[in-house]
């Protein structure tokens, strides 16, 4: 297990990084440290989501940051009751992936992790999925400018999980993300060279 | 109108800004200056946007970056056509909003800024517009890093768009990025509190 990473005590001094290195850096975590998380980290996070644009500036988002260890549990267990049944019904090629990535019905980081952020839009707002998961992108980028890890989870059956944060009927479970400091020795999954995501003017023109 | 902001010329001089910071200091534009934008500041943005978290790690965003004028009026053309229909169509609530925003039918920002990036999602691919979306975040904010100023504009009936393109089917429009120094005096629209979107443990548990 590679050495855990931890925030550096003098972060004041620390000059910031830029986005394409908060970008690079980053991977996702599923496996996380016991040390315990700053919950002023986290409210910086969701204070830099809070920024994010919106469909009408309509702020569709709301955050759940869970950090009580008996909420943790239930929120595992209701998860992972879902993924069993997921696993079991998910087509051939997404399976062969979970496989070959060791991805199983388990979600041990959803009570490993010190803490976990869910996040919610409002279904009734325009734009409410697109909107929060762009302040999504924002969280995951604070989240790496102070050397905390996550993964974006999304529940199998997100529409089960409401009842678990008593949250009302309008509200949709985007993601759970867990949030810690990294103890997961798996290198970044590869990237495609951007060059072959970007275009010129038309479809498959080199940019 | 303000002065339009200018990249310095020194950048590499220039300290980072925190991600905090950044997503402070972004606006919404829709009036871009005439000035030219640099081509490699489009390219380092999608080379952030590529670096992102995505369902599977199938990275299912595409990008079309244009700056043809003739396209940039066809995409403009078709995006207003869209528009009327759309306006004629919203319910009341949005289309007071639209109005009291001087929001129009009109899309000038899609030939006025010197360059537009045109986001498509694989719809094949699992989490296809989530994982988009998260990199679009990615980009506002690699935007504002070099000064750049953008709107994620979604056309009404973004189906229409591929053919301007010439996408293969499969794939979606997320949104048009018109990309640009701001003209736009307009100030950011107030966020509300993020402590009124934050919640701890359970819903409306103050956090």
């Amino acid at each position: 297990m590679r050495s855990v990473r931890r925030r550096s005590t003098s972060l004041t001094t620390e000059s910031p990084s830029t986005v394409i290195d908060l970008a690079t850096r980053r991977r996702t975590t599923r496996i996380f440290a016991k040390t315990p998380v700053e919950y002023e980290d986290v409210l910086y996070c969701v204070k830099a989501a809070a920024q994010a644009p919106s469909g009408a500036n309509r702020q569709p988002w709301r955050f759940v940051l869970v950090d009580d260890p008996a909420m943790k549990e239930r929120v595992r267990a209701a998860c992972e009751e879902q993924e069993k049944r997921h696993h079991a019904s998910v087509e051939a090629s997404l399976r062969r992936w979970f496989m070959s990535k060791n991805i199983t019905w388990q979600k041990p980081f959803l009570t490993e992790a010190p803490m976990l952020l869910a996040v919610f839009s409002n279904q009734e707002m325009p734009y409410a999925t697109e909107s929060t998961w762009l302040a999504i992108g924002y969280i995951i980028l604070a989240l790496e400018e102070r050397s905390l890890s996550t993964l974006t989870y999304t529940p199998s059956y997100p529409e089960n999980m409401r009842s678990v944060f008593k949250a009302p009927e309008e509200y949709a479970l985007e993601a759970i993300l867990p949030i810690g400091y990294s103890a997961d020795s798996k290198p970044k999954e590869p990237r495609r060279p951007f060059q072959a995501s970007l275009y010129r003017n038309l479809w498959n023109m080199k940019a």
